[in-house]
């Protein structure tokens, strides 16, 4: 049993919470919980740490072929990103998709995200896009990175099951996606139609902005065309996640 | 100018930040930045605080008639609910609301909330609820407090707009809402009809559930309908102020 925070494992899942660029260098990611554990992949499962609590209170069923290593609670709780942690932990291989494999998509619902910052919202975008039956989600590389530990948390398992990709040129993702067939739609508040008048039984993708800045215009002048759902009141625009969700459920709903 | 964080009204402030209950026993509040300050009836400002680096870089006219109070930028630093304050921070008034004035309104749509957690969700239900042109909020007591800072920054200023209730008898409120013609629609997983065949130009009102525990049996018993937004992968459920806005956007768009 790991009972010391000086562990060069323990050690080394602290660094991957915390550093994005370790994350990617070494190509893995950390989950936590027992839902996460659950859902998991298996074949992208590296290595799993639970804690004595954990392990009183659960069978060793749970890791039918699955090699685990335990530690203690104190310890667990230094390398948990919680709170009030559940006990279990796993380092994960990072799943890979291509744009391609995107494209070969049946009925193709796709999401571009550009430069979202908030860790909540990226996660809850994740959760809504497999609720709605997103095909993939395309993220600028200034997107809050998708391996942090509280978009994981946030995406509730969905991060296992919605194919994505990281782009450095979000103009190049359109235009591949357009050729396609894809039609953009911008999320913009000027000269916008409204949202709900669109044919989404095509091919559709829908692309949001940064939670302050908006889009880019360079960004906003490649879509096809600008979209916005009508507000009453004063309301200036609505959170990115519940945006990108009344957008994604509208598609859904067309094309049931 | 104030220079000391053990100056009474800056003690108190900090007091107001955290707790709740000092909260309700003075009827005050605390709202942080521009905009909240710029939004603000001004009837409900009753003390006005800002930095000396905020007022080196904005003009005295901002507070026609309005008188406000300098405070040293290390003392406004922790005073502060934000890393990054804007420097301009408020005691402000709690508004009040009656179910009678709610009830008296024409379009009626309304929210109830049992028991929500998360402060993020509750504020963007708030902003979503104004976009979509909600008349109300009705909350359980044991809703996290509308009054907290993190959930007054989420509502990006709505909470100044939608008039809301906290209410200890939510069957009590259910009961009012029906007695004036309100059809109760509960968002709810099981034996649920399809949210988007349902005709919201009738006065509406959506029940929705605490995050992890969805509705207590015994309030989505006392519903007129449940409801459900139909989900594809292996997503159980969607994030409260998600699934509030979808609903609240499908009444607006039934409602244009």
């Amino acid at each position: 049993m790991i009972t010391s925070t000086g562990n060069t494992k323990m050690r080394r899942i602290v660094n991957l919470e915390r550093k994005a660029k370790l994350r990617y260098s070494e190509g893995v990611f950390i989950v936590e919980g027992l839902k996460m554990f659950l859902e998991a992949p298996k074949g992208l499962i590296e290595e799993v740490y639970v804690s004595e609590g954990f392990m009183a209170k659960n069978s060793p069923e749970l890791f039918k072929n699955i090699c685990y290593e335990m530690v203690s609670d104190e310890v667990f709780q230094k390398i948990s990103d919680t709170q009030t942690p559940q006990g279990i932990l796993c380092v994960m291989k990072m799943p890979s998709y291509s744009m391609k494999t995107l494209l070969e998509k049946k009925h193709k619902l796709f999401l571009l995200l550009e430069d979202l910052q908030d860790p909540g919202n990226l996660g809850t975008i994740f959760r809504s896009g497999e609720g709605a039956g997103v095909d993939g989600v395309i993220m600028t590389k200034n997107t809050v990175d998708i391996f942090n530990p509280k978009v994981i948390r946030s995406t509730m398992g969905s991060i296992y099951r919605v194919p994505f990709i990281i782009t450095n040129d979000i103009l190049k993702a359109m235009a591949d996606l357009q050729a396609n067939g894809v039609t953009v739609y911008a999320a913009h508040l000027k000269e916008s139609m409204d949202y709900d008048l669109q044919d989404y039984t095509k091919p559709t993708a829908f692309l949001i902005g940064n939670e302050a800045a908006g889009l880019k215009q360079e960004t906003a002048d490649r879509a096809d065309c600008y979209i916005k759902i009508p507000m009453k009141g004063q309301v200036e625009s609505l959170n990115a996640a519940v945006a990108s969700s009344v957008l994604l459920f509208e598609a859904a709903k067309q094309n049931k």
